[in-house]
């Protein structure tokens, strides 16, 4: 796998931005986490008037030879039929980009179905799917390196564009499975605490997903010389994502981190590369099991939590005008001075 | 006081609407408190294809006899004070409108200050500022009833612009006050569970704040023929709010219910016509002692919850795109079948 090279923002400028907020023309800290929004990214942007500029969201596709054993409620099918319904425009990623005039950019990394007729998304798939982990590695090493490549690509062909505000998400039928082993390796969290009903399993259904984790995870840790769990359990449009967060983060952009896979995935990232934690806003704690348990490791606030698991990235497409809220803030409003207004206290 | 035509949505449509939402390609109630939302506005607007026209903001100023007890951090003049940064586009207010591309009216209903000059403020000055609760009522019931119809005024105002969608806000140093005696009183909650720090007062300042409340809502009980808490401790400005409120529910216009102020209002409005709750859509919880018990009372679930305490309507303003998207969604999504998507389950 390639380097990255991923610094904290350098803190000069804290003081001098915390003063700025302060002295906007309200009690202090009453705007509450978009203050706090507010600082970092100026921090990340190093001024004291920051900007969102040219927002993505890239939108990885990919299928997962775990769903062969049927831990999910939906069939794999769901995942090319929902690539081309959001090539035309009518999923829940098309509505929420539109809304907020983000630009959106699907693409396969790994989908089980021939979508190069479909011009919009764009073709990177590195095999039709992952292999089934309950036998062996979902991927090669050199696959791994192909996702994280494509991953990084991508951030760059929006930075090319003028982006400095990238948000990720995912297609790919089954992949809480991975996100939940990810959860359990990663962030030291008994595996069964960390499976919950994706999305809509019953409870014989969890019951059957449980099982299947479980035996995959015991076949793993018997292994001589564990190899990663990165690429032994994730999806491509996992490690895509993993790419794209690091490589975002040696780019020195803002990156929004949605549900529960995508919180898997900076919780992947975070481990080979901690300080990419400094370039997240965590957009919103879902109801899947375990969520707000993994934000909390991560040491995260997200902003919504409203119930929200659909995923393809739709949660952090929701909370992007309460980050634009936060930088309207600091920059528009008067402060008591211009606003001459005796201080609150 | 006027009285107001206030009837639920009728329920026919309900079953047709949750089939629509439920057909929407993603798994049922994937998108969690948007749904909710959707469901809401469609049966207030009796269809299955909502629109959200002419969103306005009413923002109601006045000041308040109890402030002349020191039960609030910051003097009355901020109250003139801002209202004028308001008029000059320099406010929280100002800038989460214009953001949302929402139509700000900035109204004096009682502030202690000569606003006139402003010709962005319109003058419904009913006296300049209401009488010390501590010493007896604080407005007449004539001075009531002009603030209940300069409320209901305002709506129509916008109403006639197309209006279907209202945010109120306020502005009044020492409002806290009256809103957490109404709370107690009308939402009997043990007084001393009402009372917080307001915009930012000491520990000292809160006991000082809870001695002075106690003592008239003591002074206030002991009275024969126990007068209106409303129009007894109520601000211009609040029960301004509260005939906004009203008005806006018998036009079967939405009404969005921002911080512990307003929310202390919706409480009073639903004390008197208890079917308004069917148009408030709840907006954040703040930090305010005891907010998310009011909320509770009236059954609600608030949408954001981000550590807003600013007032002015602006936690309201900051999650109005959320409805948006909720709107978007039932709208733009494709469905199951015209997506050409197996169903999830």
């Amino acid at each position: 796998m390639r380097t990255f090279n991923i610094t904290k923002p350098n803190e000069n400028l804290r003081s001098d931005i915390q003063n700025k907020i302060d002295n906007l023309n309200k009690p202090r800290h009453s705007l509450g986490m978009l203050e706090d929004i507010a600082m970092q990214i100026c921090l990340v942007q190093q001024t004291l008037s920051p900007e969102l500029q040219c927002p993505c969201h890239l939108l990885f596709g990919a299928d997962h030879g775990i769903e062969r054993e049927g831990v999910s409620v939906s069939p794999r099918s769901v995942t090319w039929q929902q690539m081309i319904n959001f090539s035309r425009g009518g999923g829940g990623v098309n509505v929420f980009s539109r809304q907020h005039n983000i630009k959106l950019r699907i693409i396969d990394v790994g989908v089980d179905h021939d979508l190069t007729p479909f011009n919009n998304i764009i073709d990177r798939k590195i095999a039709p799917g992952t292999c089934d982990f309950l036998y062996g590695p979902a991927m090669t090493e050199e696959q791994f390196d192909k996702a994280i490549d494509t991953g990084a690509e991508m951030v760059d062909i929006c930075k090319h564009d003028g982006c400095n505000i990238i948000n990720i998400g995912e297609m790919g039928i089954a992949n809480t499975s991975p996100s939940s082993i990810w959860m359990h390796l990663l962030g030291k969290v008994p595996l069964q605490e960390c499976i919950g009903a994706g999305a809509g399993l019953s409870d014989e259904g969890i019951k059957h997903k449980r099982e299947v984790l479980e035996t995959a995870v015991e076949r793993y840790k018997a292994l001589k010389d564990e190899p990663s769990p990165l690429s032994y359990f994730g999806g491509f449009e996992m490690v895509a994502a993993i790419g794209a967060m690091l490589r975002a983060a040696e780019q020195k952009m803002i990156v929004l981190v949605d549900g529960f896979i995508m919180t898997a995935c900076m919780l992947a990232a975070s481990t080979l590369y901690p300080d990419v934690l400094s370039y997240a806003v965590f957009c919103h704690c879902g109801d899947e099991s375990g969520h707000r348990r993994m934000l909390d490791i991560m040491n995260a606030q997200p902003i919504l939590n409203i119930g929200l698991r659909l995923g393809e990235g739709t949660g952090a497409l929701i909370a992007y005008p309460i980050i634009e809220s936060a930088i309207a803030m600091i920059n528009e409003m008067n402060n008591f001075e211009n606003a001459k207004i005796d201080k609150y206290f």
